[in-house]
């Protein structure tokens, strides 16, 4: 197994460019535009995660995944959300039920 | 920096649960059903992060970037996709041109 | 072509149901359960037209496009929009520059 | 209430569009790029509808809406589906079971 340590640098990167110029880089405008606009990013790359899902298309897959994983940390970056705060959901739902902890959550 | 190990753990899980009655667990219902169901859900969280962020509630958008990436994860390993492959991406990504890779794509 | 007023009568039965128990059908149901609930189905069914797409199948996707038109009904039901309003809106950009006034708008 | 016979018009623009050169309109530079392109504008469009929800935004929410249904149309035409057969749709519901109908069709 690879080290899982880019993820923090990618969210590093991330906390460095919210000082930027919103000209200075693609994330940087993207906090510049708002909330909103990361979040059209978010429903836009989850739509393209489905639709290589349903080409069966592996390779496109992992970067559609990339891609919905990192506007997900620009979103949580812009809320001054760690990436370990969402490691230690998971590792809240491993204690208490599993991975399958959503179903204790009922139809939620 | 907490250890992200937890997201190999998850994903053990996710394999383990692929030879797992139907009924025996959520995930193993969610496999059952199929790439659609799996992409519905993946759907719904996207737009729960989107809500969660509308409402700037902090500690729900964690639990709802959590459900993203646990059903990514659970549509990855319907598709026998790792974790370490959207890594891989990640520092492909860092290698080239930095987090702002997709900025080099154009428009996209 | 077929009358459209099938639409006007939908939305008749849906401002009905905002009196109605929640138990007493799906979508007073929905309505109880708030912004959120109705959003996440919006959500789901635009990812349910996505699949059909996909998938070639053009009498599922009737029925899907159905569903989306259908919850994005009872959302405007919801907030006390009315059809005509859509449909002004629709006529709004025919008086403008006809069907492909989002191109004025720039690159939005 | 006023004419819904917009839809049909605008439908009827949208058809002459697929014989246009890709470069002429925003419409045929969609139909031009394919499936995927139209259904990432589905989604996109879904996500604003949902945001101006959030925002309680009702002239923000019509337009939206407006955006949503015009892309359906879009993709209902590069697929050479029509208006009228999204209205059967809504027509067969109203025959079996009212608005209501997706109750019977259970959870789903």
């Amino acid at each position: 197994m690879i080290d899982l340590e880019v993820i923090h640098r990618v969210q590093e990167t991330l906390i460095a460019r919210k000082d930027a110029a919103p000209d200075s880089s693609y994330v940087a405008s993207l906090y510049a535009k708002g909330t909103d606009a990361i979040c059209k990013k978010v429903a836009e790359e989850a739509a393209e995660v489905i639709m290589a899902a349903k080409d069966g298309d592996r390779l496109h897959l992992v970067r559609e995944v990339c891609d919905v994983w990192f506007h997900t940390l620009v979103l949580m970056t812009h809320f001054g959300i760690g990436v370990d705060d969402v490691m230690m959901e998971f590792r809240r739902r491993e204690g208490i039920s599993g991975i399958d902890e959503k179903k204790s959550r009922g139809t939620k």
